[in-house]
């Protein structure tokens, strides 16, 4: 087996596995509980989120564990949420915002507490949230969900700032970002996009607007193979995934700075100081923790091995067309072949146990074409033709000469195949 | 170690590890990718979902895996949500609804869609929500983010069903118990309340009202000790707990029965038919699917086994108080000693390694009085006098006549000691 879709799934490494072990069944205790065995899992439960929360310049308190990163991204836009519970509060204010008038109810529900305040003129030009066009779904989801407005990427995948300026008003509060892409692995100038929003935010002030303005990434993607530092990146929210660096999946993780407030998705016990209540899955964060560390002491070396499988691919490759030609990640290798349909590639590769990606593995499940090579400029025919390979720790040289000689053989076949075909 | 604590956490079994132990190294695969080794993921994954199901008398397709209980409670209250969506998304009416008039705004702004066309006369006897007063952290947190009401308990512990009927109101959509207490181990007469609901639902359709009455039910401590089938138990919402049945930490789910309508929490990849994003903890449900067959199997026996333990621990134990005389799960052992500190037992005993609790894991490390025990009817010194033993897998008979043995010494000891002081 070769497989080169490490975007969509990691197998958990040997030393995680070990790592989560223990809390299975020797240490299987409820953190909450009264007797020391389970204080002691409780506090290497902090340590475990201490390692995790170190690997991007964080502490252990400025995280929420999730299930995963589809809730760590939900659970960022309650940045929006907690507007409409301050706003709205009993044991606050009761008094109703002036703005509020029957007329603005009723279309956008969600927002009537948050926007009516401000949607005096009843125009539509206010946009609370932005994202980026070419997010993950579970970013483009939830920022549906609240009428969030999409920013345009440039045809090399990067966030076209200047849509980014021209698109922020005096009600945006929140801007996502993924920090690498998933599907063709584009890093965003973070840092650049969060010195934007910092100018914005002293002007805010300025004229007396005191409404916050975060910003969110989605680091998923790029957690093994960039150097994280949320003071760095300039981000205010941050989502980690376990799965994607050879930890365990339905673990994940939010970054929280400290000026910013959510409303916890599920309520109930009161755990991650009330963010995220339910058992802690022990076992799962210390496979975390471990996947991190391993991830940072591997960083140099890794990205310069999948630089090296890169080139080998892209040296080898016969009459491909490369997509992701900057400011991407080492590990992704998103190729395209006109006129052939990648599907079929993809099930040829396949019988040759060679496994790759037409696009991000939730986009192909669904047979739809994907948005994110849509939004870089791409025709139909070239969507259509597309493979995602995304090296990873299960990959060496001698695989990778392998693919190529594969994916060449069967590009040639179905070529002919067509041909013959007329 | 004597470990007397299966309702806080259990260890995962030698069975259930093994069953997960393939999906984490060697079929990690995204089962939403197109190859066929995830292809074969997915269908396991289905596989495992089936025999949870299976397990309580439903289908796959019925269940919602969640990251918990937790998350599988609050999914549950999502029924509610549902209809603010029906009543206020886009996609249907935008009429506004007649009785929303700007003084109903404010006080109740999660209601607010939903209520407000039901409260002309501006009365506050509309009861949206019921739920046991003794109900778990998670079930009483968010159905008091609904407002929602308490039903009383008689001192027995058992629902008082008058206090159900009187409570009920035609704007009642949802009553929540939960199938066995996880403090006491009392079991509810769950028939019987969903006899009474149906009979309100017939009352309803006869006077033309179509408001939904959905019965919730937390099972998470009744999993391996009783036989549950969701007809026979007559609820249209359970929730169900892998850790508490010797399954992994971070794993629940929420049977849906075929008229219920929920609004997912977390939205992305459209996973779990939409209603739970994110990409599927394949170990996780495996186990669970192992932890729900092992429960199913031992059912009887483990039951046999429990009422027996429990009755040397009645027989040999002196100078206690039985709390739950009556209707409990036969591994539940609730103990008062009026007048001794537990929180100071529960440490002398840790000395010895035995483990129990004072009440539910969540309310002891938060040092608040169980409000379970005091809906009950017991006084501040009988609940500060309370242990909870909650027998397991991890028990035999040799243990428990040891731990009645130690427990009556330092029970002894802490009596010495009291009356040493004066």
């Amino acid at each position: 087996m070769i497989y080169l879709d490490h975007a969509a799934a990691t197998p958990v490494s040997a030393k995680v596995l070990k790592a989560m072990e223990p809390y299975f069944s020797r240490d299987f205790f409820n953190p909450s509980a009264a007797y020391l065995p389970a204080k002691k899992v409780a506090s290497e439960y902090e340590a475990a989120k201490d390692i995790i929360a170190h690997a991007i310049g964080a502490k252990a308190a400025d995280l929420v564990i999730t299930g995963g990163a589809t809730e760590a991204n939900n659970l960022a836009f309650t940045v929006l949420d907690d507007q409409v519970r301050v706003l709205a509060s009993p044991s606050r204010s009761r008094v109703r915002p002036s703005g509020l008038s029957p007329q603005t109810d009723g279309a956008t529900p969600r927002f009537a507490n948050l926007r009516t305040p401000l949607r005096r003129d009843s125009d539509t030009t206010h946009t609370v949230v932005l994202y980026l066009e070419t997010e993950h779904d579970s970013v483009r989801a939830v920022a549906k969900k609240h009428n969030g407005t999409a920013i345009r990427v440039l045809p090399n995948g990067l966030i076209d700032l200047d849509d980014l300026r021209a698109k922020i008003t005096d009600e945006t509060m929140l801007v996502s970002v993924s920090l690498a892409n998933n599907e063709l692995g584009t890093i965003q100038p973070m840092a650049e996009i969060s010195t934007i929003l910092k100018n914005i935010k002293i002007d805010r002030l300025r004229r007396g607007i005191k409404r916050p303005l975060y910003l969110h990434s989605d680091a998923s993607q790029a957690l093994n193979l960039l150097d994280i530092n949320v003071s760095r990146l300039g981000v205010d929210v941050l989502t980690l995934n376990a799965a994607k660096v050879y930890g365990p999946k339905g673990v994940g993780a939010l970054y929280v700075g400290h000026d910013v407030k959510l409303t916890p998705i599920t309520v109930g016990g009161g755990q991650e100081k009330g963010l995220r209540s339910g058992t802690e899955n022990v076992p799962g964060v210390a496979g975390f923790a471990t996947a991190m560390k391993e991830a940072k002491e591997h960083l140099n070396s890794n990205r310069k091995k999948y630089r090296h499988l890169k080139q080998i691919l892209l040296t080898e490759l016969d009459g491909y067309e490369l997509i992701n030609k900057k400011h991407s990640l080492d590990s992704f290798v998103v190729l395209c072949y006109p006129g052939i349909d990648a599907e079929r590639l993809i099930y040829l590769l396949e019988e040759k146990e060679v496994y790759v990606a037409t696009g991000a593995a939730c986009a192909a499940s669904k047979g739809q074409g994907s948005h994110v090579l849509a939004a870089i400029g791409l025709s139909d025919a070239e969507i259509n033709g597309s493979l995602r390979l995304t090296l990873g720790e299960t990959n060496d040289e001698k695989q990778i000469h392998a693919t190529a000689r594969i994916i060449n053989e069967v590009v040639k076949a179905e070529r002919q195949r067509m041909l013959a075909r007329g």
